[in-house]
């Protein structure tokens, strides 16, 4: 363990992921938290916007102008898609490691990144050294990373849930589905008026399925996890009127008898996030809620050849906040459960 | 239209599909509310226990042993599974017409019923006379039949949407997925710890994956829209924290080019409670609350092979009371909206 | 009852206060949607907008400058504060009958309503003609009015629970409490961060205790029960997570002695939308949940000298659109309930 | 810090007090979870019933016939009213302290106990033993208690509101206002009707405006603030759709100028779980999910003489679960926050 503290910045830490991150490096026994930076609330205590952070948080935002990043020895980008790319290039020559918990640099292909984002690349040339940061898949690559592209919500429960299926090669990749649902807190904390509490209270409401942004990176991870075959991905995200948490159903064909639990178990044997449920359960999202956990369960509906599998994360948690520090933590060293050792708040 | 109002009897007033046809029926402008029994609230004023209905209705409950159901034109059964069947005979031999909100009359084979409702069905001879009460499936069938067996909340919503396709023969029959959603209300007003809004609240998750009582039900009707050909269906239900509303999310393989759009819209061009929405929509649950219509959407995502419906009703409605009441307006030879001309409740 | 419809304008449609009158208007049996109004949704469908309609409402947003409002009977204005006040004299110039359903009318005194609003009034010389439309307190006035001020949603429920009261002088006017909770639709559809639902789902408070704009409304009702007596109130609303409804607690000390309960049967038993409950009772604002009831309880806590009135109202309907109609129904010799004969949707 | 660690029992963990004190005690530096019982689920794994604990509690429900309580240092008993007055003696002559979450031991008149609650006591004797768990009213009492009775959740939000005010004699005692609005999760984890999904969510209702246990128990603490001269207290409990939280909103009438910012500051300068908000703040529930801080702030509307106080805590928390960790880390003089430095779960 290491006795010096890590130095550690935030830029853009007014919003969900930026307070969720708060809460957790806090009370993380081996982080120091040096500047958090927000422009538009630049001399603002913290604990002024997040009440919840009184006596915990006693820093100030900081103009980003101010703040000085450079001697950080991490610093997490919890800003909107384009903001990460136009710094990084400056911290990592400064020595600065860098962990981005939006999507610039989650895909490998600026084109696909291009089209899907809008905008231009700013640093296409860190794409290929950019680190995925699913620690299940990518755990030695991370420990390496000078800069590491934390994934999104949505791709991290699907990929959980298909990477045993797709690793062993059973199931058809040509027609996965993967029928997602989200809680409004993944929209983040903007001012919008279709997730206020009086349009998205007490509704339902499939969204995206014309593409969604998460589709690429979700393929991308897929295609990988199966030795680079191309993968054939439905995906259909929906809004549910919970604060946290994302329950992903996913739906193949079966093209080989193995025993599937015991296939999952094995394959999380040594994960200590991804949490293997007995057969025949059914995972709450409540029991990841403010967790780090990823809880999967294994079906297949009346024996026949299509297998279900559920997975549930807390979206702001390993979708987001959460598997941004276990990823510093591998980066750094640290033992890989420090300041994620959280039980779930339920009810 | 009838000069002379319908007399209409309720057996099981006090659960949510009780409550939902005295709503419905407490405006409509044909019908004459005779009796409701409970056995264990008799003689409570029925306003007493809801108090919306408080100016509607002035009956109280009854015990079933008084209740003169033997003199109304139809009874309703708004009650548990399993007590329709006990009752019916006597009813239909006394010229009474009965419409079951339960499930004691939906599927034809006995041994698949019994096997999945746990019970020795009361009058099996019943089950070939009964009528399944999808109208725009069903509709002729309707208009003559002495039982009525009210369709399901889910079956409602998952046949309606794969309808379309499956009649016109273009989807591979074998491998359809209904990943559907409801809010707790379809669950019922019984004492339960998993419904309680402590459990029920800010969470979500699947159940009954392994089997659902609604699985035969459904594909007893994709089986007939299919021209008797067997078809192969994964249905996984989720339970989330809305009061009402079903959102069911379809995926099929298709094998034949059509144009979606314009099959689905010729299909219901004469359907009075169900919506086609333009190309590209998402329908939301609170679209329909309180109504009984159905909204439906048509995606292929990418231009892929899957077909993706978005399917959602209002499962107190359409997916219960409405329903019935429509079957009842059919039945009786009223304009099949009476009652039912409801704007439904937004925000 | 007019042979000849009514016709209707709206300005404003796009909020929560405009789909709930088009919810109303549509089936109003004496009523003709002439035009809805909005500068940024001019051209699109109403129902595009809020599919709840379709079926419903056929017309399009329209231009306000192309809107033939003069040639309506009435014209309502569904706008945020300050609006109304720019375009009702030119209205009533034209002998359109206007009512507002924001604040621009509400109060008589024009410096108190500069004050709390912030805006200088651009028609102070209509606050005398303006009639407040509390049609239990003020019915007769309501009929010949040309301008009509509907009352806010707190005023509402707070004033029609302390009327008996204050009218028959058995309180001390000077300290009065109505603590009263709020669902979030009443905050308006505004792309608002504190409405969001992740800010304000599974979360409670109260805001505005400093000083909120419907305490001088209310304060001046009082005053007005009290026969122009000063009143002492202390007014601390709090935000709810539901979509509809609000709840007033109200607290006052006795200085006489009578029978309550009779008293408030007696002072609403005229009253088609005040519904007095039986002893001991306590409402729930979903027992009111979409329609125009107001449901009051009175209790006296052991008996002491504190009397306690629970107050309920949907105040999107009795505290806003509802009433608004009701107002309408009025003012032009209709039956008062035509149109508002909705049985609450509960569940 | 004792390296020896506590060994700690739990009587009826199956609740929401159960598995809060579960979650909290897991992480607890200094206990050892010995023996968990339940009749109902004796031989069931914890972990089973919930799932969130998995990986942190790996002990099975016992039967109470079997659980050696006697051995343990203390034991909770989180069961429902009328348990622990059955076992407590039998403990205390083993030499185990005993916390009860429940009300057995809160009011020291056993009189006023066995009218609200409506039992006769099984230990009268031992209720002037009993200490009354609030610790900033009552620390040192608390560090020698046998039995500890842990206060209500309303009580404890209530109390806490009012203490300084009460102390200093500065507020007309006769006529003290206590609105207070509680989560579902304050109904306990019981299967009943009126706490389901479908009946608490999206409504909002008082109940027990005419006596809540609750009453005599903040009245008991009021009056021993007042240097045990008689208040009146009138106490309105609402049940609001949040799972977790109270709010109390508490108002009185100042009979005296005082700077009350400062009063409340200086009250609880040295209290590490009783946190005084700025001047003009709103205290929101969700500042204190999940931890046992209570929120307060004071506001004096218009300058007029009604204080108002509002004043927030988790109910499974700082009213349960929480200050029942607080009371035992007093009594077996730990560090006061010990297991309770938890960041809030904001959103």
């Amino acid at each position: 363990m290491a006795s010096k503290k890590i130095k550690v910045g935030i830029v853009g830490g007014t919003g969900y992921t930026g307070v969720e991150l708060l809460r957790l490096l806090a009370l993380h026994p081996d982080v120091e938290l040096s500047a958090i930076t927000s422009r538009s609330e630049a001399g603002l205590p913290v604990a002024d916007m997040y009440p919840s952070l009184r006596g915990y948080v006693d820093l100030k935002f900081c103009d980003p102008a101010d703040a000085a990043l450079g001697q950080c020895d991490v610093v997490f980008f919890a800003t909107p898609n384009g903001v990460a790319m136009q710094q990084t290039r400056a911290l990592l020559e400064q020595g600065v490691r860098v962990i981005d918990l939006a999507a610039d640099f989650r895909i490998r292909d600026v084109a696909v990144w291009e089209k899907w984002y809008g905008m231009t690349h700013a640093c296409p040339e860190l794409l290929q050294e950019a680190v995925y940061g699913l620690p299940e898949q990518n755990r030695d690559a991370i420990r390496n990373a000078r800069l590491l592209a934390n994934p999104g919500c949505y791709p991290t429960a699907v990929q959980l849930g298909f990477m045993p299926l797709l690793e062993a090669g059973i199931v058809d990749r040509q027609y996965l589905v993967a029928d997602a649902k989200s809680g409004v807190s993944g929209a983040g904390r903007k001012a919008e008026v279709h997730t206020l509490f009086a349009e998205a209270g007490d509704n339902f409401k499939a969204y995206g399925v014309a593409g969604h942004r998460h589709l690429p990176e979700i393929s991308q991870g897929l295609v990988r996890m199966s030795g680079d075959q191309p993968v054939g991905l439905t995906f259909v995200p929906h809004l549910t009127p919970l604060i946290r948490g994302i329950h992903a159903t996913l739906y193949a064909r079966l093209t080989k008898e193995v025993d599937l639990q015991a296939l999952f178990e094995q394959r999380y044997a040594n994960e200590s996030f991804v949490d293997v449920l007995p057969a025949g359960a059914h995972p709450e999202t409540r029991s990841v809620r403010g967790s780090n956990q990823c809880r999967i369960a294994i079906h297949r509906p009346q024996g026949g050849d299509t297998v279900v599998i559920l997975s549930v994360i807390d979206n702001l948690v390993k979708g987001a906040a959460g598997q941004a520090v276990q990823n510093m933590n591998i980066m750094f060293g640290l033992e890989e459960r420090a300041g994620l050792n959280i039980v779930p708040l339920l009810p």
